[in-house]
């Protein structure tokens, strides 16, 4: 319970993306509940076989670390630095909160999800990747026009979101382009 | 993926809950993570065995028609006289965003929550009634108190909240009594 009650504070940890409205950033929790449904409806775009649960348990503990570590924005060269430290300091504080078991299954799934082995942890990370360009691209741009992201930063960050889902990753590609396109991301 | 974006509209839907710190309310995305959450990390409690994707599926979808229908707070007995028509028809309309056979299986989805007749549902429902109690009782029962919730009218509420989980039913029950002690809910 007490995790549980811990977890409320997602609820609180803004991100860089706004909704696709453009009215307001949203949270962790907001983000998290966003991949576990699409988890669920593009299961069938997913290559490789996958346990659906886990997937979805997956993308709903992946960024609770942010609790104590906060929200590192995917272009910031500076903060992505120190991100690895600071999140492991917070797995050992936050998935200490449950029993021995459960301790271990959950911050396993997190393991995994950074280390990007497995086919579920491909599917996650490329539903982690795509959901914000999903909402950037309907909010028209609005955090990208915001932090001056340029063509150049998006490479690497993008390199494997294909991974495992070959039309979601295309997908991906197809909206950054239209975006390079019309300006909200910069052609540099 | 217009239903995707559809679904971030889950964001603006505000509940009557407040979090945890007490500081805004909920909002349906933030429950809906939460019980995807709880969904997972309880399930050692609920005593009929259930498919643990569907209930996680279950609890994403079951508030997605108040996107359109708005949120019926529990309590409140002329908002919930047309509740079901309006969540119906909503229901239409939503899931008829998706391809037929996940049209189906959605709406099936959300059907089976409200009808409660299946383990998952039961389950399902046990989250959706013991958040509340959990997050509003971490903060001093701040909505009961607004909304002058009475003990006459959780009976009603509460009654099938253990169904599948005495467990967690006996919990709801216990936070549910510490707050009519302490006068959040009042006695009448």
């Amino acid at each position: 319970m007490d995790f549980i009650l811990r977890a409320d504070k997602m609820k609180n940890i803004t991100r860089q993306t706004y909704l696709a409205d453009g009215s307001r950033k949203e949270n962790d929790a907001e983000h998290s509940f966003h991949l576990a449904l699409m988890a669920s409806i593009l299961l069938e775009y997913n290559e490789e076989k996958v346990d659906k649960a886990r997937v979805m348990e997956m993308v709903l503990v992946h960024d609770i670390v942010e609790i104590e570590a906060g929200d590192t924005y995917a272009y910031d060269p500076e903060g992505n630095k120190t991100k690895e430290q600071r999140e492991k300091k917070a797995a050992e504080d936050l998935f200490g909160l449950l029993p021995d078991d459960q301790c271990r299954y959950y911050k396993g799934l997190w393991e995994e999800f950074e280390a990007k082995e497995t086919a579920e942890s491909h599917f996650a990370n490329t539903l982690d990747h795509i959901q914000p360009i999903l909402l950037t691209d309907a909010a028209d741009g609005k955090s990208w026009k915001e932090h001056g992201v340029k063509k150049s930063w998006i490479g690497t960050r993008n390199r494997d979101t294909g991974e495992g889902s070959p039309e979601l990753g295309k997908l991906a590609v197809e909206l950054l382009e239209k975006n390079i396109r019309n300006g909200n991301i910069k052609n540099e």
